[in-house]
């Protein structure tokens, strides 16, 4: 697939064909995903694949548990339908105070990979803004070791919906020269 | 460019040649860069692209100025040497509370849109992780109104410089499945 195109093309998708996504597919996706730039390219990343339908219902109802009011119309219960669940997940020691960041670089990676293959997913946070207590919640079910972070949470599976268009803004809206309100 | 050989191939650049970026040319790299996901697709990002040698000169005197401990081996300075610097900011009131993670999903694109073009940049937060004076800073500069963040600050050029192999961690100390420590 093109770049350009995947960029384009790359779209959030919640509804999960009954395909099996293998291991090898799999692979190949985080093969890239470790690809993602990092501080100081210490690399601090690691990814737990989640498969077991049990482990996913309880990722679903922990994000279900947790989500904010502006975000309840959108139940996470679809996440127990995709093949499998990458947590990304990130080594404090390893990430020179950018522990969340990492992992959102590696999580645009492995999304980009992952529509490269067909397969499609959607970005979940792992945390909670502020008073974070679903970290700890899914810390706990990867059975993450102290100092690794889970940061997000990808369902990917083949898609079984076609999103509507997308709607951007406008660039000259969101493009300024120099400095905010400057000459487009 | 193939997807697969922009994950693989974009790399940090600190030297870039004297050679224009065109306004035209940043333009198709912003057009991609705001196809990044976004939190319940409310596009919170906007970008300001910066030419002036003087407000450049100000970034990485700022950049230099706020660098921690581990970090200060690597000035900021070679900003002031790339044809354009682009400061991905997002607007708080359409952030969902993911200011940041917004911000470093529009810039894994954009590094990824300005590489596929032979433009080469490199990743540089614009806060501090603790007691941010930076990004304040940054605003000042940037003349961000209220509610505007500065996230990332993106040198873009042609590179001048061959960076040697990157060394990746082996897939199977990163990958786990089913949790952490599990079979790979």
């Amino acid at each position: 697939m093109n770049l350009d195109e995947g960029l384009r093309g790359r779209r959030s998708i919640r509804r999960y064909a009954e395909r099996d996504v293998s291991d090898a597919l799999l692979r190949e996706v985080l093969d890239l995903a470790r690809h993602a730039p990092s501080s100081m390219d210490d690399q601090p990343c690691c990814f737990v694949a989640i498969r077991a339908g049990d482990s996913k219902r309880r990722i679903a109802a922990a994000k279900n548990a947790h989500s904010p009011p502006d975000k309840r119309a959108f139940p996470a219960d679809f996440v127990s339908d995709a093949p499998v669940v990458v947590a990304v997940c990130v080594e404090r020691a390893r990430a020179h105070g950018r522990v969340r960041e990492n992992g959102v670089l590696a999580t645009a990676f492995l999304l980009l990979a992952a529509h490269a293959r067909g397969l499609s997913g959607v970005y979940l946070s792992a945390y909670e803004s502020e008073n974070d207590t679903l970290a700890p919640q899914i810390a706990a079910l990867l059975g993450l070791p102290d100092g690794i972070q889970p940061v997000t949470l990808v369902p990917l599976g083949f898609p079984a919906e076609e999103p509507g268009a997308k709607r951007l803004r406008p660039l000259d809206e969101i493009v300024h020269a120099e400095a905010y309100g400057g000459p487009r």
